[in-house]
């Protein structure tokens, strides 16, 4: 496959007048992908029903002759004014109850039917219009969904969407009442018209209802964005994808990655380190022009899994952005950098965001490949670069990995909902064993959470999952290699309650969680071989191996045969020695790296990224600050 | 007086067929106690006005034939979702208007008739079933008022109640505005109904508008308590409780108190060091796994004093606990020495929450005597130990202590809402002065603002005390060992404004106030002796005596013979000083004791407890961590 | 012209019989204002249309017959409880949508029109009455216009007041559309009625559309100010003040400032350290009983800008206040250096708020020159003092300065909307520059931004000026000195769109910000000559010549013959070798102060002010803490 290269562009943003020279120099620039559209309906539907098509026809028209392929956004996102005078309960509630208002992006509930025919009837149209024009080669669904916090929605339309939702799942209120437990705190139900969203209780929710409201919510994104691609396909052969975010787990990725025919995702590395990654001060500072160098990895691993082993970058951060707390500039060659990470990974094609930097309204400051003056800002000639070695270079391809780590959205929503300790975090802690795997230079392949097939995989992790579904069970069972579990992995039923017996209950591991305990950042757990667990830790009981413990005694991993189970949140030493511990046992080759210095092996390629503000030497090789460094295997 | 300990359970929450073996187990453990019912309004009254007692009368009567005795709480606490619809606007309203939604606990409005009257109903039910059960013992009214700050409500209901209170205080209008000062911004009424409540106001809201506001609020606890409390007396001979919660003062445990034989508490060591206690890093580091070590005595003292010398434990945290902000487990031991802590203070009974951990809705991850699957867990054979101790060791009994301090609920609402320096809190004010007694080995009782007879102490302690009770100013009038008042003692009128002449106001003391100073935390002021104040003093004038000064020459300590008043908040330097300094004048032994180390004297005895995570040597003997050691008097 | 002090009084907050004595007391102790009634509308206004003005009338007699001149406020800050039933909806909304609540003061909402309505019959009623008193010698608008965020309401009323506004400026929504780049999220409308406030959106509002709200809020104030002013002129000959506050921008005071005769403000200097001076802790620390050694100084110069060269403080702290956060003492000495601080800069009359500490309401803490039992406080000395030193000394005068700085209010506004990088505030930015000045021993004159004529400056700097007037424009053209512009300045066109040519596209220098950075705190980038630019940076590309550039080769100051644009945020050291660089070409002369020792030179006499709390020797002259030195020059 040729991996290749594409931009965003607003041709609504600029004059007619400069569309021709701007799709020249794209192509120019060695540019593919050009993706349109996902902002426009004022445009397309200026009136309700009245289609205003003539520009987007000869904006295609222009591009597509100037050699470029179009990916079609949806315009859903982004519903013009009118549609609130037409739908004026359309709008999310937040949980104080507070309507979205207008003026920005993602007012709309996913939850509002009237809005949901609004949307079918333009995705229609359009579909209708370009589902087989000749210069469109992909479409793309509304746009990053759940971005700014929109999956969930206190609405009148969610409260009695998710009423249904309720009925068709347990039938009965008492069925309802028993698996959430609700005699509680009398919180028994006699209809499920007398159920409510939980938001505004005086203390916590039941956590069984929140996680119903969660996985609700989370459907309610899928069936949203069915809605769409079922109109697409019929009216288009074209291939749909969607652009998800950063560290964004409000809905199941998986699950509307399942109508989807590509992943793609938005990677800001500057923007996300300085506004989510969690890292000491020290960290942020060194890597502040250069991103954390896992995070966007995890993320490339992440979404292959998503798109089933097709992905893009459909946004790719070409200079500083607007929207995170500190907007540094990116280190001279990180433009570059970021788009040969992603290759390595499989990414099919990187779109940087965006074409011209618009000096207007809410992105101003948001660079782009061209300055506002349309002369080029610094990822422009990056671009160009990337460009070049992509058109000199046979494809890399992709690989298998020996290592595999499961990711499950849900277990993400489980320990929002009860964290236990402040600041317990599913996604940081799956994160921090990925980074653990990414120092010691390892491919890692993410996998769902219903993986019923281990069999490629040397080691499997599989940290914190909620519940553990049976296809993954039967799966770890056949499993012949080594599988580390824990924590708080399967320590809970379905309906959010605990187990008995016990959790983790894993299969042939003698091991009951007796108790767990949270612990404030300066009350590390010593162990005995050094390290510490940190933020959580279990009680064991029961004749598993004990393989590693604290002082105290008490045991921090237990094992039977090749299934391990870890108790507790490792510090980085401690997750250093089991995992080379566990390659060791498996023959997986290790490859501690420096700070900052990171590889990737492709099926062809052995690929290394210094994320460093100064050289790193390696393997007899010294790479730049911002430097890519590849040599074929 | 025989002391027991009981537990609390939730029959509703089990197979009727686990009762029985349940009873037989906490029978066999020791127990004397089985709190039960307090969350079950859901299943005695399924639907409005259909009672079904059936399972209650069944649970009742296994617990009791297992020779338990029964407390029996009302479940006014956790109103069905039935309530709702036959009142919608039972709920109470947050400080933004926002109605607290159903789906937890303590939902209700103080002041809604309509949700009184209901009320009154399930209590009069409950007590024409029960009130001569011969297995019930003792009766609970609702559960935790307060919890999750519910005291204060917004409503339409509580603002008219509010205007009929006012009407009732201040008969009219203008009287209103002359007590509060309304002229001052325009802020004049013309009528009751006028008066809205003080939220949402640009600026602070008039402290005397609020000041009434939370008398009211108080009231109407204590009127809600009294509604049941009157019915429970016409049908029951059964002596009444509450379960109050620590560290909680928006309404007059005194008041309520006045209405009940018992008074209780719901001690949670590491959940309240956690997320209530301020202290710094290295103590809270230090006590996690214990507690602070003055922080249970503090409430045993209170509560004997609210209880007029009846108190119990009503939930004793057993392991680690859901709520907090981390959540460790206790270190082994302590469910045995804060069993005894209490015990040693006078408690009756110590009843620890719960008997079986709930694997379901809100509580599930908080400890119990009984894991989830049963088994014993860390404090069934704490439990167990104690019971023993207790067969084993004639009654400890209880004793007045030498030192008296003072404790005013209302005081606490009016530094709230007049701070003048940032987390200036009289409950904390009075607590660092406990601790200061408390590290000098000394027995404290705590004693309600309207005290008139000091007669049995030779030293009494009143800081921060809003305004002086007439009875209190005569007591202290008579008392003839020493007093140390201040600061910010008696600074206000009832009214809240300042007095003419200026506070204190203390008889046979001349010294006025003529300004007061709020300070930073790195701003102490240095005195003369060694130590300093800080976070607040007060310029003294006047000709009484100074006893101590600060550097730059304002009295810091002044007195007229021993009536001794503080013109700041004391350093633990100072105040240890000043506390020794008036013991040893009245010839009071002090027994400075190492960190963590506390010690009590009953009538008997003598305690020793050890906070401390390591061992602790004092008086010749040797107390492990966690360990208590006793000696006869 | 003579110097003068005077005292704020409220005669309705004391007993009759008590005026007589003030106003002699006030007399005696050398005050010759008296202000009053601003806060009285209530006792002006009993009901609806009665009013009440014999009390009125006999304060203003017994003060006016003591010798004293009144300062007669309009009382429209505190509108009373009935003008809510009158008008329910007369009362602002805030950003959430919730009223704000009667009870304290300016819950007013600017744009109702049924409350200016009220406005102006009580203004006039007023003025009708007073306006030729003789008594009278001056008015005061409203009170602390903008005081609690007051400005800004998001209320029906300034919905439709916004939507006419927005008409007037725009007169068609295309234009409104294009000016604001409604195309760029589908954001555009079809009618102004459809146009609402940009609150509640979901993510950030387009920052065109908040910063026409934000002039539009402005304008409401300069207008509702107007409203009263034009009444006052038709019955009254005496000049019109208002009494601004310190660090507040929400409207434009030059806008407001045009319509009134004397521009004053209310100094806190204790109050302003504690609350939102932002400073590292050591600073705060020692100028804790001080005050910030700038920012009052900063202050008098900008109101004495406003005020076209006449301006006063209408409120000066005499002691401890109530409202910040921390609320100390002031040293001995300080209510005397402020009011000579204040008439070094020009100021034509200081006035202590208040006179007698009111022992109710609100403000109880909050100290006057007497004490709430009449007794002199610290500051009632001190203002003697004052009172003598003036009768014993001619005029200072005020003097012009070489140095001038450019402030606009519109500028703050546009960097709260878009900060790019956390806490980016232009409003410290042009203090931190103010600072560096003074320091230096500087005068300064502050200009507004439409400033036409820079003549009499030998240096001016123009820092974060959002658009360059085109006054201002011309005038730096004109210049012969040196002038220094940037960060940021004219970095938007007037719709807050980046203007193409890019900016700061200043006349004769070749110079274009290619983009911008904004760093955290912990990444300062260094300079070639030491020093650092922090917070913010631009990449400056063209031909203009390199001043100072950064370690990694950026340009940090470029210039064109004398004008000179700075490329970032300075910190100290960089600030001070530019500044000084700036004053030597222009044979300024500077004079390094030691730290907390400020200078300022008036026409006939140098001045030293200590605000150190230890001696300052300086110039063979030693001063106290908190001591002033003054000498001929």
């Amino acid at each position: 496959m040729k991996r290749t290269l594409g931009v965003c562009y607003y041709p609504e943003h600029w004059l007619e007048t400069q569309w021709a020279e701007d799709a020249a120099r794209m192509a120019k620039l060695g540019l593919t992908w050009v993706r349109i559209g996902e902002f426009a309906w004022s445009r397309m539907e200026p009136e309700p029903g009245r289609y205003d098509w003539a520009w987007l026809d000869r904006a295609i028209d222009t591009l597509g002759k100037a050699g470029l392929k179009v990916v079609l956004g949806t315009p859903t996102a982004t519903p013009p004014r009118w549609m609130i005078d037409r739908h004026p309960d359309m709008v999310a509630l937040d949980k104080d109850g507070k309507p979205r208002g207008f003026g920005s992006r993602r007012h709309y509930c996913f939850s509002h039917k009237g809005y949901r025919t609004e949307c079918a009837k333009i995705v229609t149209a359009l579909a209708e219009r370009y589902g087989k024009n000749p210069h469109v080669a992909a479409w793309q669904t509304d746009n990053e969904y759940a971005c700014h916090a929109t999956t969930l929605s206190y609405s009148k339309a969610a409260t009695e969407a998710f009423r249904d939702w309720l009925a068709q799942k347990y039938q009965s209120p008492d069925a309802l009442n028993r698996g959430w437990g609700n005699v509680f705190w009398s919180m028994e139900y006699r209809d499920f018209n007398e159920i409510g969203l939980p938001n505004l209780t005086v203390t916590e929710p039941n956590p069984s209802h929140v996680m119903d409201f969660r996985r609700f919510a989370s459907d309610e994104v899928a069936s949203f964005n069915r809605l769409q691609t079922e109109i697409l396909r019929k009216h288009s052969p074209y291939p749909i994808a969607h652009n998800y975010m950063g560290a964004i787990t409000e809905f199941d990725h998986f699950a509307t990655g399942a109508d989807l025919d590509i992943a793609s995702w938005d990677s800001y590395p500057l923007g996300f380190l300085s506004d989510r990654v969690p890292a000491d001060p020290e960290h942020k500072r060194r890597f502040v022009r250069q991103g954390d160098p896992d995070f966007q990895a995890f993320h490339h691993d992440l979404y292959r899994a998503v798109g089933r082993g097709r992905w893009w970058i459909m946004e790719q951060q070409p200079g500083p952005v607007n929207w995170a707390p500190y907007n540094p500039d990116p280190l001279p060659g990180m433009a570059r950098l970021w788009a040969w990470e992603a290759f390595a990974h499989g990414a099919e094609a990187v779109c940087y965001f965006r074409w011209r930097q618009a000096p207007f309204a809410q992105e101003q400051m948001h660079a782009g490949l061209l300055r506002p003056d349309s002369a080029p800002a610094q990822a422009f000639g990056e671009a160009e670069t990337v460009a070049k070695e992509l058109a000199a270079m046979p494809d890399v391809g992709t690989t298998k990995a020996d290592v595999a780590l499961i990711f499950d959205y849900a277990s993400d929503w489980a320990w929002e909902i009860q964290p236990q300790g402040r600041g317990f975090s599913y996604f940081w802690l799956v994160f921090h064993i990925y980074k653990g795997l990414r120092r010691l230079g390892l491919n890692v392949d993410i996998l769902p959470p219903d993986t019923g097939d281990l069999s490629a995989y040397k080691l499997v992790l599989a940290p914190g999952l909620f519940t553990l579904s049976d296809p993954l069970k039967a799966a770890l069972v056949a499993h012949k290699g080594t599988s580390l579990l824990g924590p708080r992995t399967n320590s809970k039923t379905p309906n959010f309650s605990i187990p008995v017996p016990l959790p983790p209950n894993l299969p042939g591991l003698d091991a009951r969680i007796a108790r767990v305990e949270s612990l404030p950042p300066d009350c590390p757990v010593p162990l005995t071989e050094g390290g510490a667990l940190i933020n959580w830790r279990e009680k064991l009981e029961g004749s598993a191996t004990v393989v590693e413990a604290a002082e105290d005694g008490w045991p921090a991993l237990v094992a039977a045969e090749k299934l391990h189970y870890l108790a507790g949140w490792p510090d980085d030493t401690t997750l250093a020695r089991i995992l080379q511990r566990a390659c060791a046992a498996e023959g997986i080759e290790t490859d501690p790296l420096p700070e900052g210095l990171r590889r990737r092996d492709t099926a062809t390629h052995r690929f290394l990224f210094n994320y460093n503000p100064v050289p790193a030497d390696w393997g007899g090789v010294s790479i730049p600050p911002a430097g890519v460094h590849w040599s074929a295997l």
